[in-house]
């Protein structure tokens, strides 16, 4: 009986190239993809993601629906997953879904946190950035208001980004300070390759002085224009949720 | 001109055979050696901790000194020794101290933290453990009380521990709850091998029910006697500090 299955994947993307299945490398995908083969008479799984995340990203709260043929509940399905995938990877709230339930189609918003370190910490030296240099706290929270609202993200993104549209709809962009810690959040209805990353790189560089507010204003919704773009390290940044 | 330089070591002991020097195995005090090197004319160097820490276990705050043939002030000691070793060590507060001082045994307190995840995390697996069964938390705390004071710990160390003496003092022993986590705390003068370990692994197995506190009891102060003890996983553990 084929059922489709909709579950939350934790992973620590740092030993990943990313989510989407590659030729040679590793990716949080393809393992998933792999693993499922016995729950699935082993017969190819197709594992869809909300969205894919970068090479060294991480994840608390990816979302994924894949269809299976087995008569297993979705509880016993996620405990024979986590049962064999690598322990850089946990799966979660495993749940049988409607038929046309679709976890990047329907995906309303997606929330990202990046963390910057305020001091260096070894121990989170895989899951947060030092950038190392002095900034501004103030310029940061003026550059994440400009964010807030529809823009066209040209300019944010990578390059080579194949996309039907950049534009995008952004519904929170905030910077807080917590305990050694400062973390840039962002929600919106759909992100561009590295998009985030250049966002928080960008803003730090103005946060430095290197250039203006109004300069990174002008980045938003200028297909041509702007300063130079930096994209900060995928170590800090999480895909936190998905919102249907 | 020889001067002795004391030093601060964070270090997450994942990738380490632990803190002594060993023959194959990459150890804390080897690599650090290593990379004092050419900060001592390339003559040899010893670099003396305040105590062993196993393979696996990290730091927050050992503490090791060290003598050197140079002409460099304590700030540039720390600052070539941070750019040379592996990012999973960290030297802070380098500073020059009397000749006579001496990082083991000067030192009057240790501390050690054990970290026990209450619900999995993927984030904290290297440095936290999650036992996986059910405990009862009020009898991990009246464990806790007996091991305060002076006892003789060699039920509660590797049978292989070679030491003088296994009586040790413990000034503090306790747990506590933090956000999804449970920390046990202790201080003591001094510590046997895989004491803290084998302390943890043990009070988690009379509070999951196997034993009773008066069978925990019994393992102080009875070298032949008690029930059998269980040793914590390493990456639960760092030593948090030592006081002189």
């Amino acid at each position: 009986m084929i059922r489709r299955f909709a579950m939350e994947i934790e992973y620590d993307g740092t030993n990943y190239c990313g989510w989407q299945r590659q030729a040679n490398d590793p990716t949080i995908q393809a393992t998933l993809e792999d693993a499922l083969l016995p729950l699935n008479r082993h017969q190819p799984v197709v594992v869809i993601g909300s969205g894919r995340t970068d090479s060294g990203v991480h994840s608390t709260g990816q979302v994924a629906h894949v269809d299976l043929d087995n008569e297993l509940s979705a509880e016993t399905v996620e405990r024979a997953l986590n049962a064999t995938i690598p322990d850089d990877i946990c799966v979660k709230n495993c749940r049988e879904v409607e038929k046309d339930f679709h976890a990047r189609f329907w995906a309303k918003r997606r929330t990202y946190v990046y963390w910057v370190l305020l001091k260096p910490d070894i121990f989170r030296r895989k899951y947060a950035w030092f950038p190392g240099f002095d900034y501004d706290r103030e310029l940061l929270d003026r550059c994440a208001v400009e964010v807030l609202g529809e823009h066209d993200f040209t300019r944010l993104c990578l390059t080579s980004t194949k996309a039907e549209t950049r534009i995008c709809t952004i519904f929170d962009s905030r910077w807080e300070t917590t305990k050694e810690s400062l973390t840039y959040q962002i929600v919106g209805n759909r992100f561009l390759h590295s998009m985030v990353r250049i966002l928080v790189g960008t803003m730090m560089e103005i946060a430095r002085g290197k250039y203006t507010v109004a300069e990174f204003k002008n980045l938003l919704d200028n297909p041509n224009g702007g300063v130079q773009v930096y994209t900060a390290p995928a170590r800090g940044l999480f895909l936190q949720g998905v919102q249907y």
